[in-house]
């Protein structure tokens, strides 16, 4: 059963908790915008559905509401941003700005980030670069759920990459993806309908294969992209590091199992050899290699010969990265969001708490 | 069976090769150099075993052995390289040293190529890096033996990346994957096996799952990594588009189902729209983001950390990118490079063809 909520309803509602956390008018809306597009583009997981989230690493005290984030080390086309403890759907929007300022000036501009913490969806930073006519490189590392190949400890975040591409009259191309089979939410989903996931996706506590949907929750781990070693498995472990090792080692931020977690109520890993989490971006300037105009005309027939390839039975047609998140976008920016009613309910509370009202909800659909 | 053969004998012979078919002495050596590092590194595809493929691209008007490889678009962190119709294994170091060039200048280094050729392993580019203190990148488009996520027709190739970090005192992390389930080589030797891959390898030419290591040679297609669409084969496809546009659409190379095929008796693709195999090649200097040092202590440690994780029983260690390949090119420049009897038959068929001796064949292990 959902709710339909309509964007601005959605916006404001979340512009107002980030005040009522002490967010400055500017961050609240940097903030609601940075979660919000993760609705919009149906990544339901990653949106106002995590607002309480955020707001018990607040009262956590692993939050700071105005965070002074600022550039600690740079040259022309890279920097190391401070995150000072902000909101990571704050930080990363000031990063990946470096970036695109430093492509102005240079051609490409690289920013990996310290101090920060979870922030939102990879593609929403990534797609900045667009309107700049650049290519946008967004990716984030995270609190350990993952088991390298051979591994039965969790060492490493789902740790996404996204990379968005401009193209001409067609939509740009947007790859957004977990460096795992399935990202953590798709179980949580699978769970919630009683079912379960097909081998490759999870693995027990010792690291034997598993279909159970709640495995995670009895210590047991996602897999990499590949699933197993003979699937690549090795190959969605080495993306991951290097998610990793471009976020949190560049930066000074924490890497691998030192990451922190995201539910305020897990307790912080010990000995932690960095600040907070870490992200990496990258923009970079299509006229630093070739007129926009030629780019966009080959993207765009990239595209098109693509999306017409012949196709396996049963299947309409082959999917350009970032299709069903820009299709998700029009349709919910025009008819609304809609939200599961234990996320309804989840942020009704949470405008009791602050004494917000969440209105203008919409015949159940 | 196999022969052994010294790296040197090896490397002398490829460079007499080079040379006969109008290399340049320094451009010999620098061609012999990248193909040989594939078998010191125990990628026995991409070595020696390719060497006759070359010249039968040079014999089909292919390859120009005397190319003026340039620098047509650039700004102080990119460059786009016109390969001229040489060797990749020696247009792509040259790109690689602009990208260098290009990072101690401002900290970073993009460089696009277009009009080249195959260019050996990836990793062998990316490592030029090292020495230097910065991460290396290289990628590369290739002809198209990939179906998409619902293609049944082949739209891309095993378009590999590689990444090279350096490290402390641990060895660097080197990761070098083609973004598919399995790379074509490894059906070839499952071929000659006369065993047959697991499902998530290969489709037939409908599209329809298989098992059959003869399938490409049917009309069928490798699949990206992740193998279907449950198990996450849009990523892998993603991952191999970034890399097609990233090589060949930024810098007016061929892309897609019209990047030029390896093996001279297949015929161009009709109606290309760029100019031969594009590449894709990146460095950043880590002093850029923070003192090289304190990097290299955390990379020790991550190193450190992920080798001792726990592992799945039956499994000895968790290894970390690149390490296995390192201790092969350890044990092979000593001990020598073992060749399948086919491969070094027809080494001396080449030899035979333009008078070179291949010498040296120690004792067959």
């Amino acid at each position: 059963m959902t709710e339909i909520y309509s964007y601005s309803t959605l916006f404001s509602f979340a512009q107002q908790i980030f005040l009522k956390i002490g967010c400055t008018e500017k961050d609240a809306i940097i903030a609601a915008k940075s979660l919000l597009i993760a609705d919009l583009r149906g990544v339901d997981s990653h949106g106002v559905a995590r607002l309480s989230g955020y707001v018990r690493l607040w009262e956590a005290g692993r939050i700071n509401p105005k965070p002074t984030i600022k550039i600690v080390h740079e040259t022309p086309s890279t920097a190391v941003v401070d995150g000072d403890a902000g909101l990571g759907l704050v930080v990363a929007p000031f990063a990946m700005q470096v970036a695109i300022d430093k492509a102005k000036n240079v051609g490409t501009g690289w920013v990996s980030v310290k101090n920060s913490n979870h922030f939102g969806i990879a593609g929403s930073h990534a797609m900045m670069a667009l309107q700049s006519d650049m290519i946008g490189i967004a990716m984030t590392n995270a609190s350990a759920l993952v088991a390298p190949t051979f591994s039965a400890e969790r060492m490493l975040g789902t740790n996404p990459i996204a990379v968005a591409i401009p193209a001409g009259n067609e939509q740009p191309f947007v790859a957004d993806l977990a460096t795992t089979t399935a990202a953590n939410g798709k179980l949580e989903i699978l769970q919630r309908k009683h079912q379960n996931p097909p081998v490759g996706w999870v693995q027990t506590k010792t690291g034997e294969p598993s279909t159970d949907a709640g495995e995670i929750k009895k210590g047991g781990a996602l897999l990499p992209l590949g699933g197993d070693r003979e699937h690549g498995s090795h190959k969605g472990y080495a993306l991951g590091s290097i998610v990793d090792i471009f976020s949190g080692i560049l930066s000074g931020a924490n890497y691998g199992p030192w990451v922190p977690p995201f539910p305020a109520y897990v307790p912080m890993p010990e000995n932690m050899p960095g600040e907070g989490i870490g992200h990496f971006f990258g923009a970079m300037r299509i006229d630093a290699f070739r007129p926009a105009d030629e780019f966009k005309f080959h993207m765009d027939k990239w595209i098109q010969r693509f999306s017409s390839s012949k196709t396996v039975e049963g299947q309409e047609r082959v999917i350009i990265p970032g299709e069903p998140e820009t299709t998700f976008e029009k349709e919910r920016m025009k008819n609304g969001i809609p939200l599961v009613k234990a996320v309804a309910e989840d942020l009704e509370k949470l405008g009791q708490k602050f004494e917000i009202e969440l209105k203008e909800n919409r015949p159940v659909v």
